[in-house]
């Protein structure tokens, strides 16, 4: 495909904004004023901060962003048109819009003929008042406007003049923005296409000074595709979310739109030397917002450049766009050899390559690693999706694990009295540590939890850092199915310390001693970042507690 | 946008071959079992099962379905061109493909020259040699013959006249289906347009009896757009997953691109009347592999449908598409009201009258029922994949359920000495039966194995019937990632009694608790199929063993 000449399309970002109306997502000013300036840090021209007027938290979040400017962005809130038959020098809810001190301000108005007279319940001429007047007090009060049409190809498939009135009007009153926006998020690449050239070929009889720009979501599963083609079509302005976070089915994606334009059609977004920090941008907003990453999300996922098969994995390495589309070090991501199943000896010498341990493919220990993968595998271990605990196994075959502790057993207890639903989990563990034994006893909500509880209080007087670690998710899958509950589980637990996750897998008929093998080399991989070259056991940061 | 004027269009589902490639997705034979039967039921007329003889589970998984086998669909094996150099008669990977006693077969092939010359490291010509000889083979077999051309894309661009005469050559020697894959997912629609535009202008030459398929995956985020692209150049069959599984990123999202082609461009994909099955049919497919389904996934995401309240949800009840690009019923999902909470009574009425319960709208128990499932629902509770559990609760609001036993408590103890491998898990149990208390307890090589044991022995002299019942499958998730084990879980709990399956669910902090209640739901669920109309307790069917 032809590239374009270095054509500018402006990216803004609606994270704050349109993002935070994902169900289960909310941000704190605190959230909010780190997410602003990692994205100024990425190049993003403009950052939608929120509705300042809509919630005292928005208002608070503009006064504070003062504080400490952003370098580069434009902040921009955004407002509604004034509300009909009033007028906009007296619309209380664009005071305090004016008053969050942004060279730009968003506007967004009706475009859809049925939500002007079903909606807001007006006549269609007085929502053209609404729009002209408010965008042009703004104009006077020393904005400039960003106008954001609501709606806009719907309202155009059901009445086609009367969308282009609406955005015609906002032009000609001073808008230097166009956006058009697909809210529903129902349209497709082919009507977007068509429609956008028809405003293209419209727009500079109406103003000197206004541009397109394309806001979509995703209910159809066409939200870059959509905004990409807008793109096509004329527009230089692209609306959208990190991670296409946003309402119902989230926004038009950035950490895909960013990289399709710039790398595949050649645009100019955000400048070559700052896509790399894409992939650190989009993990840094799901760890602020406090949801998990899509692994699977396209340029910025965990498994975007992740490979299986042993032919795979050597093509890979002699030409990787064999099989990689881009190159993953472009946006800051990193390909990755999955162990497992078909996993060869190119794979395993790949994988400890990356985990910065030169094997030899003729070294015995290599074939050892990959006989007890394949052992463990037939038992029902998983490697693919518990990377730390591949590292242990290769750390024990090559004599580098530490034993920083050694579990001699537990036991667990649970009550359950019917009616009343209260359980009680009690655990008491032995744990050697040299010399040492230590029995400790712990009580949780769950008998892992006991366990997990009791673990950490043996270990947390000689390990110190167990403090910071956390286990940030657990699942359990039963694997030979027609055994019933007798049958094997596995285990995965993640855990993490603040920077870093990691993954570790335990396998048992009994679904307590797969939990506690996951939860044992959880904490031994954390330990092991803490102490790469440990050779004995520690002595105790602090006296016991008595 | 002008729909299409029914075309039929073949859906090919990969979920079980390509799909199974995700990372962290591993399908047991039972698992690859239930899914085929649930695709056939969504009106799939392909679906492909596997490499029989890429690994053993792949032939049983083809012997197993004869025994039970589908009842529309078309199940594929899936296998290479044979080697270079050699000829398909003689070619070992062919023949258990032969034997898996298909209809069809699907063959991949290069299209691309730097994978035949890098990758197969043979000629270009044998290449081509290759591919007709392996079809020629398999037609003179008895088999029709789909053709997957593997980086047809990546291919065209870099050479387009022998991606062109790779799949000149499949056509000529018999293959019905050309499917163009976009193998690396890093094409763009516009492409897509282009290419599939010139490969329909020139098909009919090559043979009369050929026609263009699609596979695309998402690595730009473009897989969905991108068949839909190709369908409107001419494609008549498009191959896809559900949820959209596959490697990296994933391939196209079969829960997107059947409602789009069918409710959005008119095209005849699955039948109108089976479009409905669409979200269960994607969560159940998420509980078989044991993935949580993504709530903001296009049309089948819990999310997909939900508005906020206020002005927004006024509109929609007046006119739904004001905020919203389809119903969400046509693809079987719900409008979910935040605030309201009015949603689902159709719902339920639905669901109740295909377990054959006439429900009344108007009956405050229907609303019971309602009121009593989000409820649940909202604690973590699942029912699209417990329907046995949705029943129970059904049974219970109308007064229908039958108190068949009354647990009254259990204690279950585990011990692990390390090292030496030995868990015992020891669970007593207390069971109520009329005025009689029974005290039971057993062994068993895990803690809910150990309860399920103890529970079997307190009733199995009351329900020899219980005898029959086996625990078919046993899943465990972790519900709320971020505070660990401490987390709420759910357990799901397959059983069987020989004719039929049914599956019940449980919901606790602790893991022991949430499988005790899927398994004493199991319980009486199968006793209710024993028992519909029981009122009492049963007299002892044998004496008690001393």
């Amino acid at each position: 495909m032809t590239k374009a000449l270095s054509t500018p399309i402006l990216i803004y970002d609606t994270t704050l904004r349109d993002g935070s109306q994902r169900e289960g997502l909310s941000l704190s000013i605190q959230d909010k004023l780190c997410i602003a300036h990692k994205l100024d840090q990425l190049g993003v021209p403009f950052i939608e901060g929120g509705w300042p007027g809509a919630n005292p938290k928005d208002i608070e979040f503009f006064w504070q962003v003062g504080k400490n400017p952003l370098q580069q962005a434009q902040l921009v809130p955004f407002c509604s048109t004034r509300r009909p038959f009033s007028q906009a020098i007296n619309e209380p809810m664009l005071e305090p819009i004016l008053a969050a001190g942004t060279t730009w301000v968003t506007i967004f108005g009706k475009s859809w003929d049925l939500h002007v007279t079903e909606g807001i319940k007006t006549s269609l001429d007085e929502n053209l008042s609404m729009i002209g007047d408010t965008i042009e007090y703004l104009r006077s009060q020393g904005k400039r406007v960003i106008y954001d049409a609501e709606h806009w190809f719907d309202g155009y498939k059901q009445n086609p003049d009367y969308a282009l009135q609406t955005i015609k009007t906002a032009a000609q009153c001073g808008a230097e923005w166009l956006v058009l926006c697909d809210t529903n998020g129902g349209t497709f690449p082919q009507e977007v296409s068509q429609v956008v050239t028809i405003v293209s070929k419209s727009i500079s009889d109406w103003s000197s000074n206004a541009h397109i720009g394309i806001h979509t979501h995703n209910d159809g599963e066409m939200a870059v595709a959509n905004a990409i083609t807008a793109v096509m079509a004329g527009a230089t302005m692209v609306q959208g979310t990190i991670n296409g976070y946003g309402e119902r089915c989230g926004n038009a994606n950035l950490c895909s739109l960013i990289p399709n334009l710039q790398l595949k059609l050649g645009y100019n977004c955000i400048g070559e030397n700052l896509l790399s920090q894409l992939t650190p941008t989009s993990r840094f907003v799901s760890e602020v917002v406090n949801l998990a990453p899509d692994d699977h999300a396209p340029y910025v996922g965990r498994s975007a450049f992740a490979h299986k098969g042993g032919i795979h994995v050597s093509a890979v390495e002699r030409n990787s766009l064999t099989y990689e589309h881009i190159q993953p070090e472009q946006v800051g991501n990193l390909r990755r050899i999955v162990i497992s199943e078909q996993a060869g000896v190119s794979n395993v010498l790949a994988k400890a390559k990356t985990l910065g341990i030169e094997l030899d493919k003729h070294d015995p220990k290599t074939k050892e690693i990959l006989r007890r993968i394949k052992e463990l595998e037939s038992e029902g271990y998983q490697f693919e999706a518990a990377e730390a605990s591949f590292v242990l196994l290769m750390y024990e075959v090559l004599g580098l694990k530490q034993q920083f502790f050694e579990v001699q057993g537990f036991r667990v207890h649970c009550d359950l009295a019917e009616g009343k639903n209260i359980t009680n989990s009690l655990a008491t563990i032995k744990v050697g540590m040299g010399g040492e034994n230590i029995l400790e006893v712990a009580e949780g909500n769950g008998p892992v939890a006991a366990l997990d509880a009791a673990l950490r209080k043996a270990l947390l007087n000689f390990y110190p850092q167990i403090g910071e670690f956390e286990l940030t998710d657990y699942k359990v899958r039963i694997l030979n199915g027609n055994v019933g509950t007798s049958a094997k589980t596995r285990a995965l637990v993640e855990s993490g310390n603040g920077q870093a996750r990691w993954t570790t897998v335990g396998v048992s008929t009994n679904i307590l001693e797969a939990s506690y093998q996951a939860v044992v080399a959880g904490l031994e991989y954390g330990l092991l970042i803490h102490f790469p070259f440990r050779k004995t056991y520690p002595k105790l940061y602090n006296s016991r507690r008595s």
